[in-house]
């Protein structure tokens, strides 16, 4: 592959060295900011210096060991989502150069200095969007937006509810659903972070106790699991759609089919780490399509409650873990 | 409303009683044939001299008292699904008019010598078609077309597994599924109908013990409930889909959240009888559009196991509960 002349990323001055990078590594739990080899790309891969890369509820169950990186991805570098330079492209790559900027979902292995990512799966950058929130973008808005709207059907008019309204996927569900007409009903624990979250677009912000009060509602989008998948249901309008996309909450709930069948409702989970490239492109097309113009005009954002330099993971991860933040927490290299 | 002059029907010789009908009704659980008041058509609907009315499982449900009729239906009267011809107009039908052969969904009050129905919820019966077949359609032909292609997006080439395929919903899914280009895994408990469901269409038919094992399929048809449901999702692939309209096993089922995530799952359920006209009227345009030319042409069939006469219901009905039967059980005025 051609790798441009290049320096280590955050550290100007220093020579390239092409066959090592630093990275967030899991070892025993803890988060370790050490040198691992460089990412090998393949012929149809880019090679990212990354320049940010967001936290994901996923990457602190990776670390504690509950939610192991599929085949083909870095076992013990975490990182679901990052935005950098093109520094090396593959030799089947045709649209993206070096020097460009870029940001995807991955499978693992975002928070390093280096990831290698294919190609079919990497949206640009707009050039309007600065790194700390490219970098933040891509899993939540991929998430919210192919669950609200690949896999819920949401549209103009309908009433959504989104639970935990002021995470990262969230306030990315929060901002699609208003731009694309829909009455948006969230959900968010914290009362300190309503106002911001209104800011977003919510039409009503609401404590997780109203919800059972506050529907019908046509599409739920779940971020907590078992506790409110049953609470949306008995709140859910006739042809209403849950879709689950976290289950920190609990994973087994008890499910009433003579309710799903008088609602006509239809019940449906999505991840998106798990899927084979091909599918990661099919989501990276259909957001670069409806969601990306959105964030180049200003229209949605990526509210980003904190940043930490990437060797500093142990504490952006606890940031995270502690709550009470509204969107992203991104770590950088710097 | 125009009224044809008409025999009673199944009583050649009888002048007609414009205002009396004989009609099976639920009086304490039991089902007595007796005189009832005709049934009085709004400006929009029909009247209906019934030839034939096919049982279905909701029958029997509501004279158990556990499903009573949707508000404006007959609360007495049973019957989901009928064939006859028409003997009156209200004063805005436009398509049908009298002696014309037809047939339909209707949320109650069927099983009678007359019914009054919306004429945007009927279809015409085919001039290939004899009574008894008709009377069977409506009702399992709709939901199973609901279900498979509306509900769960069946396609060519996709594996579907139709469990109860033997009964009337199953016989029906198993022909439209096979006839539109889908691998139909049929589950049938008693071996001596194996043969006849093969003949309509299946691909395999297998033991609902052998469910497990013959997957990954697309879509699941879930006619049982919660004992099914748990055993489908197992077997589920990856974006696969449940669609659940019979929960004769249980309805309450224990539900794994991250097994609906992992595998892209949607589960969902329906049920037609307490749709408003206007959706009825939705899905028998689908019906006729897509189902109706299939059973014009010979392509699939309603296979019925037994008739009884209309005043007979009772045996009908004991009939239905037997099992052991190929398709429907179907009550005819003679």
């Amino acid at each position: 592959m051609e790798v441009a002349a290049r320096e280590r990323p955050g550290k100007p001055g220093v020579a390239p060295t092409l066959d090592q990078m630093d990275a967030v590594t899991i070892v025993d739990g803890h988060l370790i900011w050490q040198t691992r080899p460089d990412p090998e790309p393949a012929a149809d891969e880019l090679l990212v210096a990354v320049r940010s890369a967001g936290i994901n509820g996923a990457d602190l169950l990776q670390r504690r060991g509950f939610y192991p990186a599929p085949a083909g991805a870095p076992a013990d570098i975490p990182g679901l989502e990052f935005a950098g330079e093109v520094v090396g492209t593959g030799s089947s790559v045709q649209r993206f150069q070096v020097g460009d900027r870029v940001m995807a979902v991955v499978a693992g292995g975002a928070q390093a200095e280096l990831v290698a990512v294919p190609e079919q799966t990497v949206l640009p950058v707009p050039d309007t969007i600065g790194w700390e929130e490219a970098g933040g973008f891509a899993e939540v808005y991929s998430t919210a937006y192919d669950a609200l709207f690949t896999q819920a059907d949401l549209t103009a008019g309908e009433r959504v509810l989104i639970s935990g309204a002021a995470g990262g996927v969230g306030t990315a569900g929060v901002q699609i659903a208003h731009a694309a007409g829909a009455f948006v009903v969230a959900s968010v624990r914290n009362a300190d972070m309503h106002d911001s979250v209104r800011a977003l677009g919510a039409d009503e912000v609401i404590e997780p106790g109203e919800v059972a009060n506050c529907g019908p509602y046509d599409v739920s989008l779940e971020l907590v699991g078992a506790p409110g998948l049953t609470v949306a249901l008995d709140a859910l309008a006739t042809g209403g759609r849950i879709v689950v996309i976290g289950i920190g909450g609990g994973a087994n709930v008890e499910l009433n089919l003579l309710a799903v069948m008088n609602k006509r409702a239809r019940i449906g989970g999505s991840t998106l780490r798990s899927r084979p490239v091909g599918e990661k492109a099919e989501v990276a097309r259909a957001v670069e399509a409806h969601v990306l113009p959105l964030l180049a005009s200003g229209q949605i954002r990526v509210p980003v409650a904190a940043t930490f330099p990437m060797e500093d993971a142990t504490a952006g991860y606890e940031r995270f873990s502690a709550g009470a933040k509204l969107g992203k927490v991104v770590l950088v290299n710097r």
